[in-house]
């Protein structure tokens, strides 16, 4: 046998006892969970593949792998966008997929404990039961996990009023690269004992830690009216402007997107929505104040839409007319992704640079000769241009590239970050350390290192 | 010269050149600055004071402090509660209070740019000219500043709605124990490009870094209509009970104060504000919906005190009655120690373990026949038993150590963090060490031993 088919032996053999009948070393599980959904990210086939049931099983996983110098990977669901679940060389896999229990829901201190395995959506369906919602909401959350939004901090599209993943993780297990479990964090409202351990796992990308359970906080389900004012507008930066001025008259809606008209086109050719075709870009503000002062909020977004630019201005206060509206937005990247591979950026700029930076992002486009279309969370200046390359057209998958490079060295020029989440993973190397600079990246190597001396969890990926 | 007054010298000399004019080593200084407001918390007098004015100086600082195995003890105005600023062997006080400088207020995109000496108010009314908010506002609001708040993640009276100080902390400038100078964080709404240092460095004491300027996120100003609710209650458990409920029925108030009897006598005849005298504990509610949501907000929240035995329930909407009430809690701490030493506790429990917490406290007040007065954030389940021993009375005072150890000890039983809000500074190291458990306390160790190998940053304290 060669070295790599002994290797592979030696994994299928001692991981089994482990993990018994929930090993994979098939060329066809390796191939499937040897990447998550980047494109053009560098991937290598895991030795193997184990579908772990329980923080105790993730454990015993690790201290195998360590003892062995093997790496370990954690992955989610794999849906990831920046290759941070990418598997590398003499590497496991270890998928927190099954893990789907969701502990304890508790109403009073109005906290979740689960297992990270739990779908998004199906934690918060399983909390409103209980009168409860969990907030984040990354567009992926009907098929992105809990743990997976923990890892990488996912962010959404209520952050722009009601925060990001990190804000919501109170606590958590962790497995740590020696195979030691520790309890992180706290179920009370406020606590300072110690460092923000949890913080610091959060958004770590797997590389200091595996998540095997997560507290979540929640807020109260009801005390919310929900009404949708929707504007289109002649260009995007007409559509800019509209958003950094909602942010200067100090509104904070509970989302505002952007969608152009080629993902608003892609969509509604896949779905028959009923979307309009014929628009340049639309914005789309979500306001959930109760009451008056709610319907007060919302006429000051439509008069700012409309000096913005903006025509047809609309407000819909039906939930079933606001759900559709949403879902349009939620459908647009696997709406772009059937015309073919889309390399998606994530940057973040500060909101009064959206108008300038779409138009940066349409002057990319035009010098590269590729097709980029625009998703954004637009209320926190987080832009996803969506950069798509026909398939086989190796001259247009470079130029992509490039234009790729371009965006993300724009997006540093007026102030922005690489990320801004969707996470580092492989794809935003270069970014993060051009953002961070040498102090701040040695700062992180430091801390990687005296938790993690061996490189065992995920090395080379989130900084 | 003796070995000390050697080292005195030697410290004298080479700050001298460093900081011109702001190097204290008389006696009078070394003193004032040895130790912050915490009660019985060890201290050493330093070997000089620095009043620094720019980061810059602060590196300069370090790093002669540093290559000389000097230790540094930074200091924002010493207002902490727990001993974090106290002074130890062979160590040098940086005190941060002359960088007052507010350098950036940015509306559009509601974030400000500021030294770490600036007061908590101050900053918040500097804010408000631009129509801003910044939230946290911890008790010492009029008195401890905004860097001190960072490096001790200050919490405060808006927490149970608005969250602490790491909810607005989005950037900073931090001196390393290396004398490095690094920039951390964004000043955009979102951001996961690699660890979260920024939440690393809030609450960390001192002890990873010195924080020289700080980028805090800032909400609208407007938007708000604020109502106070009070109810008086016959015992601390019944108001306990009111807190629960409200936690239960899902409401999430802009504040949920509880001072008992001892507090509001105290305070009352300090400042003649008026107080009824003759009630066991008063809850204050403030609710800050606007319009008529927040009128039915308000009236739920009556109830339930009216349902838990309160009785005279009554409505604040005079912005001038409701300021009247909060300050007769801000000045809770200070009426107490005008009557002998205060050892504060700094509890967090889950909201529903309030009632049997205040329980037990009671309990431990009579057993050590101390006498304990309460106030707390009672919607965080944050609570502040105030143990006060009479001046002179060393048998009293050895009772007040016990019942302190007995209230960390009960709040553990019940699920709750051995600090809210104060940090563990030296006074909560036990219970710090005895919450995180051993394999926790080497994350912490490691992390430090990381970033400070020679343990030059205000060592001992924290974990």
């Amino acid at each position: 046998m060669g070295l790599m088919t002994t290797r592979l032996q030696e994994a299928a053999d001692g991981l089994a006892a482990l993990a018994p009948g929930r090993v994979l070393t098939d060329d066809a599980a390796l191939a499937a969970y040897s990447h998550d959904e980047a494109e053009w990210a560098p991937f290598v086939p895991p030795l193997a593949v184990v579908l772990a049931r329980s923080t105790e099983e993730v454990a015993a996983v690790v201290r195998w792998a360590a003892e062995r110098g093997v790496r370990v990977v954690p992955r989610g669901a794999g849906t990831g966008l920046s290759g941070g679940a990418n598997s590398i060389q003499n590497s496991i896999v270890v998928s927190l997929e099954l893990m789907q229990q969701v502990f304890e829901v508790n109403v009073d201190e109005r906290y979740a404990r689960t297992q990270p395995g739990v779908i998004n959506n199906a934690l918060r369906d399983h909390v409103a039961a209980f009168g409860l919602w969990y907030p984040p909401d990354p567009a992926s959350s009907a098929i992105s996990t809990i743990g997976g939004n923990a890892a990488t901090n996912a962010g959404g599209i209520c952050c722009v009023k009601y925060g990001v993943t990190r804000d919501y993780v109170l606590g958590m297990t962790v497995v740590l690269a020696s195979g030691e479990i520790v309890s992180l964090g706290r179920a009370t409202a406020k606590g300072v004992t110690g460092y923000d351990l949890t913080g610091l796992l959060v958004g770590s990308e797997g590389t200091l830690g595996i998540i095997t359970e997560v507290t979540v906080k929640l807020l109260p389900l009801a005390g919310r009216d929900e009404r949708a004012v929707i504007g289109y507008f002649p260009s995007l930066e007409a559509a800019g402007v509209a958003v950094a001025a909602i942010s200067r008259a100090g509104i904070v809606p509970a989302a505002l997107e952007l969608i152009d008209q080629a993902c608003l086109r892609a969509v509604d050719d896949w779905q028959q929505l009923g979307l309009p075709g014929n628009v340049d870009t639309l914005l789309l503000a979500k306001i959930d104040e109760r009451g008056a002062a709610g319907d007060e909020l919302a006429d000051r977004v439509a008069a700012i839409f409309e000096t913005a630019g903006g025509t047809d201005v609309e407000r819909a206060t039906d939930p079933e007319e606001i759900s559709r509206l949403f879902l349009a937005r939620r459908l647009a990247y696997p709406a772009l992704e059937r015309l073919g591979p889309v390399l998606t950026e994530d940057i973040c700029v500060p909101r009064s640079a959206v108008p300038e930076m779409l138009h940066r992002i349409q002057q990319t486009a035009a010098l590269q000769n590729v097709t980029i279309a625009n998703i954004a969370h637009a209320g926190d200046g987080n832009l996803h241009p969506l950069i798509i390359a026909p398939v086989g057209d190796e001259a247009a998958k470079a130029r992509a590239k490039v234009a790729f490079d371009r965006i993300v060295e724009d997006c540093l020029a007026l102030g922005g970050t690489v990320t801004g989440e969707h996470g580092v993973g492989l794809l935003k190397l270069d970014g993060a350390r051009r953002e961070l600079g040498g102090a701040v990246i040695r700062m992180h190597r430091s801390i990687k290192d005296a938790l993690d001396p061996q490189g065992t969890l995920n090395p080379g990926k989130a900084f």
